[in-house]
């Protein structure tokens, strides 16, 4: 089945939501992505990566936003990562964190308005 | 503060995560609409509604697609009503289901690619 849905490549799996019904298969992976945003503090700690000199950005760099541990931190980014959403590179005695651009447009695309018409009932 | 979102209108309150970071307050506002979408029945059911005929559904139209009971439908769609990302008005028996595509638009901007660079470090 070619349709699935693959964060590690360009090809997408899933037309806007108001374009064509999801399948099953398709809503449980999305809505595994949507459940990982799914928290303020996930979703913060995704912009901030985001927005961070040079696109990446480690936990040193991301503590002084929250007024959490370390290891609290580390467990969100773990469970971005889990998702998709992210990439991690351990480099010496820290790991840096990076979006992944491609699963972000391919989500916004989902929510996204149909590329043509609202159909004709 | 008008840094609110504001699902009703078609003013926004952020702007790309990739293009700069959210506020704690933005974060919490979309994350509770994320979490929504977090659950693949909600988010197939938010997709069948989308792409219902006329653009609005009742769980008449819905309970075909699930294994799932009538009240089970109902509380799902009110847990995307609660969140903005579907109205609801009654007419006769039935409740119907529409998207608000404005809030989809929006919350699909939030994941899209920033309008101009990725910045130079």
């Amino acid at each position: 089945m070619s349709n699935h849905l693959d964060p590690g490549s360009e090809r997408w799996c899933c037309s806007p939501v108001t374009g064509e019904p999801l399948s099953a298969e398709q809503a449980g992976e999305l809505s595994a992505m949507f459940k990982a945003l799914g928290d303020p503090v996930r979703l913060r700690l995704l912009s901030l990566v985001a927005a961070h000199a040079g696109g990446e950005a480690c936990v040193c760099d991301l503590a002084g936003a929250f007024e959490l541990s370390g290891p609290t931190i580390s467990h969100h980014l773990r469970v971005l990562r889990q998702a998709g959403l992210i990439d991690s590179e351990r480099r010496g005695t820290w790991i840096f964190y990076s979006v992944r651009p491609q699963v972000l447009r391919q989500l916004s695309a989902v929510l996204g308005p149909a590329p043509a018409a609202h159909g004709t009932p």
